[in-house]
């Protein structure tokens, strides 16, 4: 038979199954408390709405809602994430910079695949989201790590890596940022280290990417300023910035964006268009109708309690039953909160204890390290369960964690 | 201000916008007659009834329908399609052996980027597939031709062409091959040559990409022997066969499909994961319900009989109207027929007069050739103009071409 190890590239040869992924499964088996899905609650998601939209794009223009459509997407589309991104301070954006992805996750493999030959250097800090860590590394990227503070970036170690990277002859590209409420740590970069990760972007040539699926997840409109995108302080088109509609409409309809400088955005054009030709042009139409009727603007405030007082109850639950070793974070947004055990635990033997005895689930830390660190630490996501089930949960947790600490 | 070039990957370098792309544009200028467009025609999409399932799938499955869903695809379009896959004769498919994908191109980019490093050989046919050649020449693939008879591959010559490759070093790992009603061509592989191409494939170790996006499209069901998928004779596991909903359905939908051993498909489970995560769930969704529902299979007649009564007008136009040295192929089925005049002229040369002076459209057919040559050649649509515009178009374009072989 046929030896397929022989016909993979270099890039396939180096893809691996994520360990996340195989124990997502295991985790969706009925009768288990899960933190572990990152998915948007469906709850959320305003289906009767996205119902009468889709009747009305279809009775009004089905047929070109049906055909091909433009590789960066429908007009109508760019048109209103123009207008939404200006509502988020990204002010002096014109429709020639902006992409429409499949998801955000397009995004990171397209800006990689324009971006990146073997060896060349993306920094990212520990932890970081997963997604971005396997789109750059099936393309062979190297990825470095930068310690993560209470408020994001350690900028010095930040510097210190650049410049190890540069006397190693290695060619560095992309700063890898996830500002607001990041997934993994639920941790926000806050407003001078934006400005500082821009400026040594700019003194050492270096380009940002700026994934910024959160934003609009924020839990007190009181902190917003902080919330500022990199990208709206970028004079010298140094920032690729991605955002989507999964966790504020419903990521099954795809709809990611970029807004990059116009010479990025039409080489990624021709990337695109021999990737998938384009988007599912029906899914574009009715992201544009639900911003248009101002659906999606209109639901953000529930959007935003539903996930604040999922994650209250989670900090609540935390606070009451964890040992006294363990720690975590406090997100003021997003989906996710990020606990550490002490050094000498691992969260992949305990998960399997967790699964077993308890039924509760959670995803290990160490996937979301670049350099394979983070074996006591692991991610709680708040956004599935129901609160009485986040607080059995979270006991049931606590309740293991103790036994192995015994 | 930043030097994007000195950022761009060995890939990107070599991306280049597309001339057939910016020529489609003017051809879409109004009161234009445009034979070039290739994407299937709006009145063929069942419009009304695909309203009808959305509102049925919203009401049923809403909540899962926008989630996020599994990387190969949405569980009951996957068997769905090993039915439809059984119907074409590909038999002892099963599910694991199946990847659902934002329509065929990106079944195309994925192969592409699991079986190429840069240099690696992939044989094309002239002409061939554009966004074919563009995905693999993205990703620094050594495009090597082989000449098309009536019959498709002159089988010699790609011997000739694998055995030279050899001797050069390269590592030629595809075929790439559209069996029925070739884009741009319109020429049919033999059934002989269909079994040839495997011996091949199988006597050189090289993988077959079959790329069938017009197969239901045929014009007398009495052919049908003879459009039997090189992938029903497949054995070894050496054929990599890849379709799509666009040309039966609606391409906006965005939903093709790859059949390919598991061990191919668990790799690209890896690398569609970091792509995009996922395709359009509600995409998938309405297609596997349009094919429970058998509306699919109920049109097909309809549209063989829509696409066959153009191609005949054209056909009969031709005749009619074009001078002797124009010669031009009969299509059993798809979309496209191609014109190759006499090898004094210059179809790129020609076009602009074209769209000057008679207001009519074709795509250039130099683009379609790997290795440079085609330029006087040419590629007709047949898809998009009524029967009248057809036979006022076609005598237009015989006018110009007159004109030069004075």
């Amino acid at each position: 038979m046929v030896n397929y190890q022989e016909f993979f590239s270099g890039d396939a040869q180096l893809m691996q199954y994520s360990a996340i992924r195989r124990m997502a499964r295991i985790s969706t088996q009925p009768g288990i408390i899960s933190f572990s899905a990152g998915a948007p609650n469906e709850e959320t998601f305003p289906a009767g709405e996205i119902g009468v939209i889709i009747s009305s794009v279809l009775a009004s223009e089905g047929k070109t809602a049906l055909q091909y459509g433009l590789t960066l997407g429908f007009g109508g589309l760019v048109d209103a994430i123009v207008d939404f991104c200006l509502k988020r301070g990204i002010s002096s954006v014109t429709s020639e910079q902006i992409a429409i992805t499949s998801g955000s996750q397009q995004g990171l493999d397209l800006i990689g695949r324009l971006m990146i030959d073997p060896g060349d250097v993306v920094f990212f800090e520990l932890p970081s989201y997963i997604g971005a860590i396997s789109a750059f590394r099936n393309l062979q990227a190297t990825l470095i790590e930068v310690r993560q503070a209470e408020d994001g970036f350690v900028i010095e170690e930040l510097i210190t890596r650049i410049e190890q990277s540069r006397r190693s002859g290695k060619r560095a590209k992309l700063i890898y940022v996830i500002p607001n409420f990041q997934n993994p740590s639920g941790v926000t970069l806050s407003l001078r280290k934006r400005q500082q990760l821009l400026e040594v972007a700019e003194k050492y040539d270096l380009l940002i990417v700026e994934d910024d699926p959160y934003g609009e997840v924020y839990f007190d409109p009181g902190l917003l300023e902080q919330l500022t995108p990199i990208k709206s302080f970028d004079r010298e088109g140094r920032v690729l910035y991605i955002s989507t509609f999964s966790k504020i409409l419903a990521p099954g309809l795809r709809t990611g964006w970029i807004v990059a400088p116009k010479q990025i955005i039409e080489k990624l054009d021709i990337a695109k268009q021999a990737t998938d030709l384009c988007g599912s042009m029906l899914d574009q139409r009715i992201v544009a109708e639900c911003l248009r009727r101002g659906i999606i603007q209109k639901h953000l405030p529930s959007i935003r309690e539903f996930y604040r007082a999922k994650c209250q109850v989670m900090l609540d639950s935390l606070k009451c039953f964890m040992p006294s070793e363990v720690r975590w974070t406090r997100p003021m947004g997003g989906l996710f909160l990020w606990v550490t055990l002490p050094a000498t635990l691992n969260s992949e033997e305990i998960l399997y204890s967790c699964l077993e005895h308890q039924k509760v689930a959670y995803v290990i830390g160490r996937p979301f390290h670049v350099n394979g660190e983070g074996a006591n630490t692991l991610r709680l996501a708040f956004c599935k369960e129901n609160e009485d089930n986040i607080r059995v949960g979270i006991e049931r947790l606590a309740r293991v964690f103790k036994s192995y600490l015994e």
